[in-house]
């Protein structure tokens, strides 16, 4: 019986993961986004990773970084983890999917996005050494989550999977379009296609000598939806739950739905020192009392999270009454129907305010994103996966996107999310102990154990 | 008996405010500040006014005008307004004062500080025409009240009164000192002493090939302590009392006591999808609840006006929790004991918010000036006057400071405030009816009558 050394690969995680910190666009700090020399760098160095788990490595045109495992399997899975028909046809061709992103945010950590991957390259070349799965695996190091470049989200994982629309190539930054960004990559590889490189430039292209051709046909996505039987992401909480209740690793149950407000409140600006409290219309008066709304409508429907995490004064001086206050509204929940029933109460909160202080009041919906649900037989395997190695199970919702967002639209998708310190992500200081690095692994080991092994030895023993 | 033109004469004021508010050093608004070329044009322009209602004219080292009658009467006053023995000396010098200043904000209304002056100056041209009082009157427009120069206060008066020190005058701006300025002014009237003559920068005088002298020695008060019986000041109310009382005119009881406090709430910034709201701490909500508080204080403590009017949100980001809150407290009341104890009600609340959400808070004791008590006599004296013209008679605390809490420390001091439209001031829109204008001229003459005349005819029949 195979013994596994999940000290080691655990050890082994958490130095690749210094090693892929290293690479950065900003001297100093930890920045990747799409296609910059340092994404196109840090792909690379996964991409030997790989191939040193035996997987056969591609990039896309969008720079998402892709293993597989060699051999194709063509025995029946069991049991299936959807019961769709549909998943029947191409069962020589049945993968599953483990991924996250290895973008990142401007002074980054370096466990967002980077965990699921690496901890991903671990899982396949644990499964590699004679553990067959009743599927092909393949990993996923996707090439834009976080949207730094051009404020939008999930662009690798939608292209990854055929979701990309024409028209969203033309977003655009300073430095141009997505479409310009995307022509300029391709024409850097026809240039030296024997080595992969990601530059992001017009400038650079035009140092070779080669015209930048302005036609860009998408191309199709890496996957299929007949393909894959199920997605799995490992990520950072990014948030304080687990660390407040001492588990180092929670299943996820849904990624939350989100509503984004915008407010404005209008009073009347007037003198602080002569206008008695009476025959004033102080906007900032109407919107504290709406913020403090937020807290109460947090305890009257379980599980919502609502943030007033913006907020300016009008005109902000402190002799003068605030005649006008605007500010944001963030609202999420992971069943769509308590979040609608929130915003409803909270909306007859702020009415009510408003006509009680004849203040005027104006919302403005900016986003609204629904729920989405993990798969329950994903969720149950998770479970009963942590359960048998930490001796415990907990569920928690994700109340920040994921790429499962986006992957959940071809197959069912499962999330487990690995505590960090502080509650802490999107900074330099985001930190996730290697021993909860191992529980992450021998979770993930056990979920994947669960959909059958070809040989009867157990890995988790 | 005389008979006056009540309401052409409240058109005339009307008429000259509207001629002094053409005069401006910013084109396009109104805006004049200390010792400007509009500054120097207006006052010129004033003591014109000032000349042909029988007044002698000069003009101090800090461009206060002033303007006396002629004649300086030996009579006694009767009654004595103050009964400190200290005002029998220099009876053959006894003045009374009228007064206002004539510098503004930016982009200001033509009635802050004008309406007093050019008031002032139509008392004196009813009182010299035979209608003898008991006492020397003086004029005055003071050249800064608003203090947009050197975000001071009252320097005007505060020179007139001779109460600013040596090292008043070290304050600076971007064009230098106060110090500087006064020498400019200085060597500016030594060149062409025949016309008076306030400019402002350096290098006008140096055009005229005379090089600035480093040392200035601070002039004299223009009035001594000894001379003066009284101060009137008639000032538009700059809030929505009278208004919404439906009365022209009202009596100053006090200005307001005011203290201004900086507060920083500091909560943890944290992730608005990923953080439950039992896990935050939001500095934001510490502070919306304690705004909510000021209003509840203005109601535990009658005639308080505490306001909120600047707050800034730290990040400030829609979908992170606020970290960190600061804002402005501004609390003003006419007893200086109320406002204290408002003031401790109000710490203690805070600190109960702060240690309820487990927020950091310090406070920060920014200004703190005592209330000025209007001198009881004269407000006696001001309420028959308004009753009498009126039918009617108000009193109520001045929120916003006037030169009068300047005047105050030298003499009796008295107030009359002027409806003003919506409460508006500091403001381009900033209007008072003629209609007012001339109920406040009859109260003022009424007031002054009260004093005794030394003709047995009335003016105000």
């Amino acid at each position: 019986m195979a013994t596994i050394d999940w000290k080691a690969r655990a050890e082994r995680i958490s130095q690749r993961l210094e090693r892929l910190a290293e690479i950065t666009d900003e001297p100093g700090k930890l920045t990747r986004t799409l296609l910059s020399p340092a994404m196109a760098e840090a792909t690379q160095l996964a991409a030997g990773w790989m191939q040193e788990a035996g997987l056969q490595t591609s990039i896309d045109f969008i720079g998402n970084l892709v293993g597989r495992t060699p051999g194709i399997r063509r025995e029946p899975m069991s049991p299936t983890p959807d019961a769709e028909g549909s998943r029947g046809r191409g069962a020589q061709h049945r993968t599953f999917l483990i991924g996250s992103h290895l973008d990142t945010v401007r002074d980054a950590g370096r466990f967002d996005g980077g965990l699921g991957v690496i901890l991903g390259i671990e899982i396949a070349d644990i499964f590699r050494s004679g553990f067959d799965l009743p599927f092909a695996l393949m990993i996923a190091g996707f090439s834009d989550e976080e949207g730094v470049s051009f404020q939008t989200a999930y662009l690798g994982s939608r292209a990854f999977c055929g979701l990309l629309r024409p028209e969203d190539l033309e977003v655009s930054n300073r430095e141009g379009s997505l479409r310009q960004l995307l022509i300029d990559t391709q024409t850097r590889r026809a240039v030296s296609p024997a080595k992969v490189q990601l530059g992001r430039t017009t400038a650079e292209v035009s140092q070779v000598g080669i015209k930048a051709e302005p036609e860009f046909r998408l191309p199709r996505g890496t996957v299929d939806r007949d393909q894959l039987v199920g997605y799995f992401e490992i990520h950072i909480e990014q948030g304080p739950v687990l660390e407040d209740r001492n588990l180092p690793v929670g299943v996820v149950t849904a990624i939350a739905g989100q509503s984004r407000f915008r407010f404005n409140w209008t009073g009347k600006a007037a003198h602080a020192g002569t206008t008695p409290v009476a025959l004033r219309k102080d906007a900032l008066l109407g919107a504290a009392r709406f913020a403090l709304r937020t807290e109460d409508a947090c305890s009257r429907f379980p599980g919502l999270v609502a943030t007033v995490g913006e907020l300016n004064v009008s005109p902000n001086v402190s002799n003068v009454v605030p005649g006008r206050v605007t500010h944001s509204l963030d609202v999420r929940h992971q069943e769509d129907s308590v979040r609608d029933a929130a915003i409803a109460w909270l909306c007859q909160e702020a009415d009510q305010i408003a006509a009680e202080r004849k203040l005027g009041l104006e919302r403005l919906l900016v986003q609204d994103t629904p729920s989405v649900v993990c798969n329950p037989d994903f969720i149950t395997r998770l479970a009963a996966a942590a359960k048998s190695v930490t001796g415990d199970s907990f569920q928690l919702p994700s109340g920040a996107g994921h790429d499962a967002v986006v992957l959940s639209q071809l197959c069912p998708a499962g999330m487990l999310f690995v505590r960090c310190r502080d509650g802490l992500s999107h900074h330099p200081d985001e930190f996730v102990q290697v021993d909860d690095i191992e529980v992450a692994l021998r979770t993930a080991v056990r979920f994947m154990e669960s959909f059958g092994l070809q040989d009867p030895r157990s890995i988790s023993d």
